[in-house]
C-alpha cells in the first residue's frame, strides 16, 4: 500500500456484499421513492419522505424520523446515474449543482459532514455484487461517519432492501 | 417574477454575448490547457498552469499569477461535459467528486467562496451565443463575486479568447 492509498483510506468508508436478488430490483429500490422508503433507514428509524429526480444535478431528498418522532431532512443531488450499475450523489451540492451553504465540514461541532456516496452494482453468480462507498472531505468527517456506524447501518438497511425485494416489488 | 426567482437572482451571476468565432473553437479554448492559459485571466494577471481531465468527476485545475508574481491555485471538478455545448464545474468538489474541505462559504472572512460555473454555447447567425453563469451557495458569496468584477473579468477574458481564436489555433 503506497502513502496515497493510506491517506485515502482515512477519508473513505466502503463495504462489498453479495446479495441474492437481481440487479434491476436493487436499482429500483434505490431510485423509486415508494420502493426506497420502506428499507432506507435501519428500524426503528423510518424514512417518511423521499424525492428523487434521477439525473445528474437532480434532487435526492429524504426525511428520516427517529423513534421519538423527530424528523431529519437530508438533501443533495445526483452526480452520476448509470442504470442498474452506478449511482453517485453528494450533500455538498444542492439540486442544479448549487453549492450547499448549510452543510458544514466536520471541522465544526455540527453533526453534519460533507460526503459523496456511491452505490455500485455488478453481476454475480449468486445475484448481485453490491458495493457502497462514502468519501469525505477530511478525516474527522470520515471518523464521525464511522463512529455513527456506517457499515452496520448501511448493511442492516441492505438486509431490509433484500427482504423487501424477496417479498415482491 | 415570483419569490423563488427573486431569491435565485441574488445567488447567481450571468451574462450572454454573441462572439464571431465558431463554437468548436470556443470549446477547444475552454478544454485544452495550452489553449486555455493564454486568455483565461484578464491581463496583466496570467494563468501559469492548467490541468484538465474532461469528464464528470475529472479535475479542472488552474494556477493564476498576479502581476507581482503571487500564485493562486484553484482546483475543482467537472460536473457536465457536453462537447461544443455545455461545460459545468464546481469548486465545492475535488476530483472524483470528493467534497472540498478547503473551500469555505462566504460566511467566513476568507476570500474563497463556493461556486458552480456553467458555460453554454449555441449557434448564432454571427457566430456563437456564449452564456456564462455562476451560481453560489449564499448571497454573501454572490455579492463578493460581483464586487470582484465577475462580468467585467469574464467578459475581458472572453475578448482575449476571441482574439486568440482569430489569430488561429
Amino acid at each position: 500500500m503506497n502513502p496515497a492509498d493510506r491517506a485515502t483510506t482515512k477519508l473513505d468508508l466502503s463495504f462489498t456484499r453479495v446479495v441474492d436478488v437481481p440487479r434491476p430490483s436493487v436499482w429500483r429500490a434505490w431510485t423509486e421513492p415508494e420502493l426506497l422508503m420502506p428499507w432506507f433507514c435501519p428500524l426503528p428509524w423510518k424514512t417518511v419522505d423521499c424525492e428523487i429526480d434521477l439525473r445528474p444535478g437532480g434532487i435526492f431528498r429524504t426525511t428520516m424520523m427517529s423513534p421519538e418522532g423527530t424528523e431529519y431532512p437530508n438533501v443533495g443531488c445526483y452526480l452520476e446515474v448509470l442504470p442498474n450499475a452506478k449511482l453517485v450523489w453528494t450533500n455538498a451540492l444542492l439540486p442544479g449543482f448549487r453549492p450547499n451553504a448549510v452543510a458544514q465540514t466536520s471541522g465544526s461541532n455540527d453533526v453534519n459532514f460533507l460526503f459523496t456516496a456511491k452505490v455500485e452494482l455488478a453481476d454475480h453468480p449468486q445475484g448481485t455484487r453490491y458495493t457502497a462507498t462514502v468519501i469525505h472531505a477530511d478525516e474527522a468527517g470520515c471518523q464521525k461517519h464511522a463512529d455513527m456506524g456506517f457499515e452496520g447501518g448501511w448493511s442492516t438497511a441492505l438486509d431490509q432492501l433484500v427482504a423487501m425485494v424477496k417479498k415482491g416489488i
